[in-house]
């Protein structure tokens, strides 16, 4: 039911929000496999003109998978819309990411687009981090450069309060490395916070990247629900 | 006598700030190594015991070279001292770094130190920018991640004005690559700005990873004068 419910979300945030002659960014993550074959799909049926930005390795090899035609920022520094996954959206449509370690890329390609759409499974929630992912293991803090990650570390903890752990591989001996060759730390935070201050500050700290907060960038989310529906989330109207 | 300057410059920056029993972190450029040579002196000379943490490829076969204590942020994430070279440096005590190509590294290194403290040149100034050097070539905005150099160099002349240029190798074809896999853009500005300012927001640009801009971070300047003496510059008291 839930993966029905992802496909579902997948497919209406493409049919809503695609259209002929753009440049679209592709996420990464399990939500977009299907997202992707909705486009691929509209593409041949509907003889559609469609560039695709990719936002990792994954992404990549869907896009050549299914004969879309890829591009990049060189090529194409502005898209029209970016469709990406997400790990926890609060009501403020803030995002965390960083569960499959693309953060960066992603960021990158959301930050270039008209639009940016979510896809998310499930887990609506008010707050980001009232989840026990959130409180686990959320919030790559993002990539920070190698060298740092023992003061970046330590600085998170000191100023934020919970431990920030370097991501281990489990495929082979040692952390994970990303698609830019930075480490991941995660930050196993104690309670929700303001996250457009805090992504600030995590960022500003010599050492990291990008952090796994995506605030203010969102502009709608597709959910799909445990009961096999699909429930859309606005900003909230200030 | 521009040279005996520097000399004296870094001498003066390692005999007023370096005591026994310290982790130092060590700079990179043309004037640092002075102030290597003198630190290799006194531990010698004084039986010193001094830890170096490197923010360069340079600085690490300086430290070398020397003979001295070579470690890392893993192993000594707080630094008593750092004293790095500066390009530019204003009456605030600003700084504009880059032009070696290694400010992310610095920049890191300098936020793990107690007290930061910066040998310049005779590029004595009041603002940052005023300089032809700052107006032709500066602030590498710095190491960005290569896919993201193109929107990202947009970004920041839409912005701030000016052009923002990848910076070209000289002895290979294609772009400076950085010690952290990284690109250089210097960003050609039109005038000085607040450079708080300017710093924060380029650096949440996604895909920046740091700037050339040291904001708040230098405690102490010495200059090497052209006509052979050495100058102190303090913050301002405010």
């Amino acid at each position: 039911m839930a993966e029905e419910a992802k496909k579902l979300a997948g497919y209406a945030a493409v049919d809503n929000h695609v259209q002929n002659n753009q440049v679209v960014g592709v996420g990464s993550g399990s939500t977009i496999v299907y997202a992707v074959d909705r486009l691929a799909e509209r593409v041949r049926q509907e003889k559609l003109n469609i560039v695709c930005v990719p936002t990792s390795f994954q992404a990549r090899q869907l896009i050549l998978q299914h004969g879309l035609t890829l591009s990049d920022l060189d090529r194409h520094p502005e898209l029209d819309v970016a469709i990406d996954g997400a790990d926890e959206v609060d009501a403020a449509l803030t995002l965390i990411k960083g569960g499959g370690g693309c953060l960066t890329q992603e960021k990158i390609v959301a930050g270039c687009a008209k639009h940016f759409i979510v896809i998310a499974d499930f887990r609506w929630t008010d707050t980001c981090g009232s989840m026990t992912w959130g409180k686990e293991g959320l919030l790559g803090p993002g990539s920070a450069v190698p060298m740092a990650y023992v003061p970046v570390s330590r600085t998170i903890a000191k100023r934020f309060g919970g431990e920030a752990v370097l991501r281990m591989a489990v495929s082979k001996a040692g952390p994970v490395v990303t698609d830019n060759s930075n480490f991941i730390l995660d930050w196993k935070f104690e309670h929700a916070q303001n996250w457009k201050e805090v992504n600030t500050a995590i960022k500003m700290i010599p050492g990291v990247v990008e952090t796994g907060l995506f605030v203010g960038m969102a502009e709608r989310v597709y959910f799909g629900m445990e009961d096999g529906s699909v429930r859309v989330r606005d900003p909230p109207v200030i």
